[in-house]
């Protein structure tokens, strides 16, 4: 059975990779593509690379052009997605990659985002540790009908943490995570500061200081994999590539912990992922490697003398950080395939 | 009067940003450029972007070639400075931009190093405080003949978290520094890893998990601000730039001490710095706004939930982390102006 | 069925990217990778972006290590294929991606390359016109055993200019192709001006004034859509991006044709192809739309004051114009659907 | 004698370069700086390089706050500084860095960029050979009062051309000029197109056909150094590098003249240029020579087969293309040292 898909936000870039990836999924087929206001312009015109959707016009973001599919996949900015979800049936498939549907506590949505809050979803990060035990978030996916995709940074820190957690190998305080980050994570909002000319040539980090919006969503889940009240200084730095993230993060190794038995905890938690490969000691991860796979790539070491670990994961910020997370998590609620439509390799270099 | 300057290593990208900075620096005539492979063709030849020196000729790296010069400036690999120094001149001002004189343990230098050990010699980054208290590196390097300049993620990291360390507001374990960093730093040597191919559209760390030789020299700067047994997680990740280091270091605040306060004590230490700025409250540094110039700029933010100070530091990694910093301190021990020669203002966009 | 392949060259470039074409062909198993000084390492080591090959072991590039295939890919430097492929079975299917077997010509192989020579193959690019009429190379590449895959800059041009020369609309005298490409075209070489800090910002052109090895396999194309006596003067610039080729070639309009008949050679040319896309009037290609698609898109505007046609080109060098070609015409030649395994939407942004 | 200098456009990258350039001039005293929509807030704060000018607050593009001074540099869109000028008092120095003084010809102004027309000012690039004689620009920049700075891809190519053209070596028609560009030369407007996730890993023309609005402007100067009537195809490709222009200019070499005799034309103009410098046969430029340096490199070469001379340059756009066209022109007109406050060396790597 083929499912019929609609995209609200088609012409941002999350919405133009959940179209790339869906283009060459076996089991959807793309047939509504809506934008705000780029509606009424054909698809090709806004979003060049997609030659194989040059058939289909962009139409205006409402109830009414996303009902009557059996998929629905949100790319739109937090805050839109709640209010238009309420016109959906509820057997559709809804897959939200805005941040609407994310945090569990309305104080953190009312800290960190502000606005009405409508809850939260199924959490599409499959891998992640849940129930601070060896279940995973995969099993809440299976049926759903309504999914959040992860904030990218927040899932990446979370998959690289969550396995010391579970653990019990790292303390839950005192993390710290430090990303060098593309500028597609940003979208294509038109700020002075993403402009070519400022990036090209040069690092800069934002939201420094514990104000960024990931931050709830990561110590969310690692609550998850059993932290009981955990710190994170998280701190994105924007480098000149224009996908990928490579998230360095630190945690404490809780004494007496050995270099062997902290490894095996991850190894434990990965060994079977389709998409979470742990390199082996002494490697570590490049975000070229994933671009444009669904893939996420962990290196790992034992600092000793300071007495951390530190996880590198590096991923393409558009696949797993969003889309593939969306489309992944979209196989497993449907039945299909978990790997269907996504790739394992990246496009590198 | 003007000194007579030598320059060794010539051909790599440290002797080339000293030779830049020293082409227009009023009170340096370079006399001498020496190098090893490429000894014997023209300086322009190698250093295509050194027009004002176009009529220099590259000798070979001999003491013969270094001596009878006043200034000797080494931008050479570790352990070729120490014998060669022995055939110079004692009143020669020696500057040496390798590894060989910066660090006083020797059991430092064996685990990190290794080789001959020549002994640390006065440390070129003169706005770094020492002898936990308000006295400045300045202070040793007033007339020395003998300077090792930093390494340049050391410095960055150091003189991002003396003023913590000495004024007791922030806490010398378990400090977390990870730094974005252009592959300038890495030399010009032929590694596959450091191919454009590589490195372009890509984030990976390297020396992962307490091993980068960069760490004891951090940490004997920390114990000169009066810490007295610090830890550094350290991660140099490169990205596709070509200089620049945004260092984002964290270490945890000192219970009770508000922000005011912490910051305070950054104010006190670098007031009057000519090439070290602290950016107001709010704003954070990109590396691009220090390219070509010896400035460094810090962003500080205080994460009350985390616990910790985030120091945000933007340098470029030739200049105020190699030749800049060289080319500063050898102005300090020869009496001239300190600023002289050296530009403040970066190259941006 | 499914064809049994190997791979010759598989830890550079160009055989990373057949390596991950192969992987998602449906129609294609990869058993065989050989290297040279690679030889005994695990491919994922030398490719980590390989992940779905992981099981796969570098061995020695030979003909025993070669043969038992229905299909060999050769990613070799040339001058290694033409006694290597003498070992291999007739009714093998032997795709070079070398230059060992494009030029017809032996004094042109005399001139800009040099060494024995081995005489050309079915040239693979399927959509160039030959004969001087609507005929194209697809029909040669069919049923063949030997493929000799174009140069990624020598096929973006002729593809570029073939439909004009076929149709007389412009000259074949003075054509001038000038063209931004990313270094990945020049391998893996360790050569001091292919390292990073060399190549970010910053463009530079090489092989200028007439001796690019991709002039005479241009000019033997042009000459097979019509030309008597093509001149090409043809410069490229290496730029700061891993993948890509934007290559901007002009040639003089034959006096007295309109801008819309020019046009519509062009449009007549490529109007049923799957991977040749030429844009509406007004719009220009770029190469992000391209990566990691066997695309390649046209632009086409006419200079009346100049008397020109400006035809600008997007591909990436290692689909398209390398692996991607390799592959389509192996499809062609196996009788399997031409676009198989193919993409058709780059990775963007 | 120190000279009172204001800045009009202080906020974009143009003006930036400016005060960056100004501020380590001897001679000149950067008094007032103006803007548009950033009036009112401190230089420092929108252009966080120039760290030597915090002291600096931005006030209103008025003829009030322009008048007093010596010398007034306009970096406004074009259109705008007919008007201002008309205020500012005869004796006190303009120069525009806009484009609405450099064309000669009203109908070329109507053209190709319309509104009233304020007629031509001397034009910025002293090196330029005028009158189809020996005779340089520098001639008509002594003691003017206004001057016209170039368009940054026209000067490039007029000085690419020029001798070839005054010497009667090279044919002016079926010139064609392909550039590599940085985005700085777009300015800091927000377009789609100029986001960085847009321009990182990616190559794109753009005014292709015939529509730049440089192209009359190379002619006329073509014109000035003996051309009859050129004709310039004139094709910019945006590049991810933030600064640099890398322009590939071919024409067809007279029939007859041979290759030492082209050369010969270009050493005789430029010998004893001290910012143009003609790299020896066999060598080519790299645009990181030149950034932040007020220097032009040329590469030359003649390509028997092609008929053509290719010269490529190497440029800063915002330097020698823009701000240190200005100032030289500005130091000429003022009878200071011609390269007085001008960096020869480039920020390389």
């Amino acid at each position: 059975m083929t499912f019929a898909v609609a995209v609200a936000g088609a012409s941002g870039y999350a919405g133009g990779e959940l179209l790339r990836i869906l283009s060459q999924h076996p089991d959807f087929e793309v047939r509504t593509v809506t934008a705000h206001s780029n509606a009424g312009q054909q698809l090709i015109d806004v979003q060049p690379h997609l030659r194989s959707l040059a058939h289909l016009t962009l139409v205006d973001t409402t109830p009414e052009n996303l009902s009557g599919h059996d998929v629905v996949f949100l790319a739109l900015p937090h805050g839109k997605s709640g209010e238009l979800t309420a016109h959906l049936d509820a057997d559709t498939l809804v897959v939200d990659c805005g941040a609407d549907h994310r945090l569990e506590s309305e104080s953190d949505w009312a800290a960190f985002y502000g606005g009405d809050f409508y809850g939260a979803w199924s959490y599409g990060v499959p891998e992640l540790l849940i129930d601070g035990g060896a279940a995973k978030q995969r099993e809440r996916l299976a049926g759903t009908r309504r999914i959040a995709a992860p904030g990218c940074n927040a899932s990446t820190v979370a998959l690289s943490l969550a396995p010391g957690i579970r653990s019990g190998v790292i303390e839950s305080a005192d993390i710290v995570s430090v990303l060098a980050v593309g500028p597609s994570g940003a979208g294509k909002a038109l700020k002075t500061n993403l402009l070519a000319a400022e990036i090209l040539g040069s690092a800069s980090p934002y939201a420094v200081g514990g104000t960024h919006r990931h931050i709830p969503e990561i110590q969310q889940a690692l609550r998850g994999a059993g932290a009981l009240d955990p710190t994170v200084s998280f701190t994105p730095v924007l480098v000149p590539m224009a996908r990928g993230i490579l998230a360095t993060s630190t945690a404490r190794v809780v004494p007496g912990t050995d270099a062997a038995t902290v490894r095996a905890a991850w190894e434990a938690a990965y060994a079977d992922e389709p998409f979470v490969h742990l390199l082996p000691a002494g490697q570590m991860p490049r975000t070229a490697d994933t671009i444009g796979a669904n893939t996420i790539l962990l290196g790992l070491a034992v600092d000793e003398a300071a007495g951390r670990v530190v996880v590198v994961a590096a991923i393409d910020n558009l696949v797993k950080g969003t889309a593939g997370a969306a489309i992944q998590s979209a196989n497993i609620a449907l039945g299909l395939p978990e790997t269907a439509g996504l790739a394992l390799n990246g496009v590198a270099p």
